[in-house]
């Protein structure tokens, strides 16, 4: 009977914030249509993402970060949403956004620094329950 | 009675083309040869590897990339064959190899600009069902 | 019956050694304290770590290492502890720490090379065996 009617949940860290490993929300936003339970973590640089004017920020690793612009125009045009915008419409999905409590006091980020699609503010113990429960567990 | 006669899946997502991480392979090819169903999903820069001589002019990252000769040299010494055997030889080991639509888009490559491994170019939702019924996920 | 009583698995790749990318420990320490039963796996660079002063040495990415010490200080006055004094906790806590075999070669490092929290140097397929029993699988 169990995980008949139950949604796959899919757990996700994000560890980093440049534009290139800041797409999970693409997978997470196609999961959450798909009518998956979406849960992400978002610690380290990743955190970073989720400070308000964060994700308008991010920008290409390395020396790559010069072709920012561009990449993001390449991707305009095939109909690949700016970060920002992504998030929001993965919050309306039902995303779940996790910001990691170690990573708030190490960097000195305070709630009120987050956007509003931030659901809470939880240790890696939670995180762990949630991703314990996983059909897809990955670390970006 | 599910699950006992099954082959274990193992969905990967290849979202680099630095030498260092283009070596899924090795884990893929290891996994396919103990019976598991193995699936790569080629994104983000990590499709450049799935392009015609990509897997040929994979480097290590940032400064290190002055020593990818040296690398090749040691793995070749202890056994490790070239990237672009590794995927030949995974392959007729029943790898499949994914190549991400999107990200395809953005870079403006083409179907006939990939090589003849790759079985079929696909979307993130179609991958998700894959990864959904894997024992083992992984973000490379 | 099964999965009832028996602890869930959490098997985590550690292929990277930058301090930012050495944090699993955090992870790994969390999850055994809540009675998981916790497998690293150190490949590639994450294999430095095992070595011994490595851990000591791990550093920022890219030009951020100049603010590694800025950033262990800060780590330090919320309380996380130093990467090498985290290991040796996690190893109490029964965290296994696996040598990926193929890497030891290609970087010719030797058994004595490594750290005594080491549990054994093993291949891709022992680890695979592993992970395809976890609830929680990760590349880091």
């Amino acid at each position: 009977m169990s995980g008949e009617s139950e949604k796959s949940i899919v757990a996700i860290v994000v560890s980093k914030n440049t534009l290139d490993m800041a797409y999970p929300p693409i997978i997470a936003e196609t999961a959450a249509a798909m009518g998956m339970e979406v849960h992400l973590f978002f610690t380290f640089w990743g955190l970073y993402l989720l400070k308000k004017g964060g994700a308008e920020k991010a920008k290409l690793p390395g020396l790559m970060r010069f072709f920012t612009g561009m990449m993001q125009k390449k991707m305009e045009k095939v109909g690949v949403k700016p970060l920002r915008e992504m998030i929001r419409e993965a919050k309306e999905l039902g995303v779940k956004f996790h910001a990691c409590q170690t990573t708030m006091e190490v960097l000195g980020i305070k709630r009120e620094d987050l956007i509003e699609e931030v659901d809470d503010v939880m240790g890696a113990a939670s995180f762990l329950e949630i991703a314990e429960k996983a059909k897809i567990t990955l670390f970006i």
